[in-house]
């Protein structure tokens, strides 16, 4: 986890803050993103171990199922903060926004 | 990667290599499997940068296709190695090889 | 297709229609559906007259597709017309709007 | 479904008999499918009369589910028919037809 000077915290940081909406979630997101990782490197050592090759599909079916597990959640929280928030804003945003969480959801039904 | 002593290698070790199939591509898969330890990595940095989260699902998604790419070239080498001898070694064992990576296949479709 | 009486369009009917957001394209998905139904009486066809089983399995990812290319535009639509609604009035309205749209989209990236 | 004049079999027919593999549940198979083009109609008829969109978008994710099932159930009388057999025979044959299900396998996993 990176450390912030808080003295340091430009105007573009607060925006991002309030913008990219996971942040209050953020230490469970990494949580998650650092089990994954070690699900990944598992992977690879089965692999070089050469473990029988069913047992190793068996975790990357669970590797894939933790993945949609956190895209999912970003998601929720993209379209409960960015996307309403610019709704609420009017104007044309909101829509830009949906069109972008639309094409990121099409793009996951189809991974 | 492991380093392997020649001289120590066991029976077991050499029907390891003879029934798992994927040995002959041993090297590519571990290549294949480092990136995806590198683009896991990379998902954790992107939240914890918080960086915009549209991007985020994007690599997600990315990282479920090179899963699924792996997974299915895995499979290709177990049904065409495991399964076809067995098939051929005649006797229950190729259907209950068969039975093994259909449900194998069937956790993949539905994650 | 329902003929409609434009002189009886109930309240109701004029709340569906401004609610239910895919209605102005309700001509072009019923045709996308009357396709999808082709599709799926073109698959117990298959079955019957005993095609070819990977052949059979084409037309079922095709199907598949299909109906996902539904999902994904009705899922815009409701989005960009329900759930920004429901944003713009303010209240609870939106996050209930959200959390529903976004359980629908788990299941469609789980199926 | 269609009758068939039973004096009328010709030895294609036959053959395909002996080689689609999943004839002996074929009338499960039928069945199946008659479900899945009902509940297309049903989406048919939920567009025509509006229905709430996240219900439509349900009944597509409870679709995709049957079409799944449909395509594991053939997939598994595929390998442990057609392509045991063509194992067991020897020759080239088998690894054929295994090209031809992984090929099928990736199509479904990415659909």
């Amino acid at each position: 986890m990176t450390t912030v000077d808080p003295t340091a915290a430009s105007t573009e940081h607060a925006h991002d803050h309030a913008g990219h909406g996971y942040m209050s979630d953020k230490d469970r997101y990494l949580a998650r993103l650092k089990r994954i990782e070690g699900q990944a490197r598992g992977l690879h050592r089965m692999v070089d171990e050469e473990k029988y090759c069913i047992d190793i599909l068996t975790q990357i079916s669970a590797l894939k199922s933790a993945l949609d597990g956190v895209a999912m959640a970003l998601l929720d929280d993209h379209l409960g903060h960015c996307v309403l928030d610019a709704a609420r804003a009017g104007g044309d945003e909101g829509e830009e926004k949906l069109k972008e969480a639309s094409a990121a959801i099409a793009r996951l039904v189809r991974s």
